[in-house]
């Protein structure tokens, strides 16, 4: 049992819960809540913490083959994101995919995130994703990290299985995606048809940008389309992640018709 | 100039972030940052408060005809909701909307919200339902705030314009609802319809219920049909935002066709 909130261990995770840079150095991230932590891949745990309280009476519910390490109710608040913590907490191995294996699909369904900002958006859009059948999610470097525990929790999971991969230019990435006949889409609060008014059965890709200031002109000037969402009211823009999900969704909608 | 953090109306106004009680009854909420305090109705400014610094750089552009309450960017801070505070504050009157009016327009489009918890979601759904045309929203009193100063903000200023209603009973208000020929549709995660495959070209409403537990029981079995939205992968569910929108702009869509 871990009683010492200066223990080693415990000093590493509150740097891995505030640290990106540390969390890609080591590999890792971290995984908070029962139900959040019965969706990690077996193989991929490396760590488990647990009170002696979650343990008692729901540590043998969680079918890991790895026996935690029990801290005490201060040491678990203090190595916990959360305000009010569960009891359980999970280091867990960072997946790898690589961009050109993401195109590769016949009928690839993709999204493209330009300095995307917000972490809960992030997640959010992980998790809308997953449920639309987006086959990889490709972002700027300069986004939020989904690491991020805020990211990481709005995911619901979809971090476990949403492909994705950070890139260093997304230009170059887009022109890759072109050459492989994947038809690219930015959403622009300008474009000039209206998103639903474009077939998406084929290989299709959407470029979203940041929450204020929307796409880079290098990589909007990427797209083969401007496309927008029609909007009524004084409403001037959608939360990106609305946005994101009208769009991926009328995908889906199209393919299952 | 108010330079201290007792004066009485500062104090009154760190109440008025925290308390929806209060806000209640003084029949007012606040509004912080410049961006949304342009889109104010003039008429519905009670009283507005700034820096020094903002008002010489930022104020005159205000075209409110109401002299600010100058006050030191200690005070300021210490009456903000945000950590970065811009340095101007409104004080806002409430907006009272009828029940009843909010369902007579002819090709009529509701949304009702069953004890929607957070108040990020609440704001980002009023943004959307301004975009996508809706004439109504109800919420269940037990809803979050859409005052709460997280919601306005997401509201990115829809809070001004998107007609909205507390009720005491959503099943009372959803039977007006099918008198008036309305046809309601419950988003339901073992709905036995598509949301696609229905028309929503004539009167609708749709009933969106809490994050984590979906609608009550009392207030589904209102409905005319359970709808849901197919998913890919292993997603249970969509964050109730990105649901809301996904309907909302199915509506939208087919109307514009």
């Amino acid at each position: 049992m871990i009683t010492s909130t200066s223990n080693q261990k415990i000093k590493e995770i509150v740097q891995l819960q505030k640290k990106s840079r540390l969390r890609n150095e080591r590999g890792v991230f971290l995984v908070e809540g029962l139900r959040m932590v019965q969706e990690i891949p077996a193989e991929r745990i490396v760590q488990l913490y647990m009170t002696e309280e979650f343990y008692k009476k729901k540590g043998k519910a969680l079918t890991v083959a790895m026996s935690p390490e029990l801290v005490t109710p201060t040491v678990f608040s203090y190595m916990s994101d959360t305000k009010s913590p569960q009891g359980v907490l999970a280091v867990v191995r960072q997946s790898e995919y690589r961009a050109e294996d993401l195109m590769d699909e016949p009928d690839v369904h993709l999204l493209v995130l330009d300095n995307l900002q917000d972490p809960g958006n992030l997640g959010t859009i992980f998790r809308t994703a997953e449920a639309a059948g987006v086959n990889g999610v490709f972002l700027s470097r300069d986004c939020a990290d989904i690491y991020n525990p805020k990211s990481v929790r709005s995911t619901m999971g979809a971090i476990f299985r949403q492909p994705f991969v950070y890139v260093d230019s997304l230009p170059d990435v887009i022109g890759k995606m072109k050459e492989k006949g994947i038809a690219v889409y930015a959403a622009h609060l300008e474009g000039a048809r209206a998103y639903d008014r474009e077939d998406y059965r084929g290989r299709t890709a959407f470029l979203i940008g940041n929450e204020g200031n929307g796409l880079r002109k290098e990589v909007e000037e990427m797209a083969d389309v401007r496309i927008r969402i029609p909007m009524a009211g004084r409403a001037e823009s959608l939360n990106a992640a609305v946005a994101a999900g009208i769009l991926m969704f009328e995908v889906s909608r199209q393919r299952r018709e």
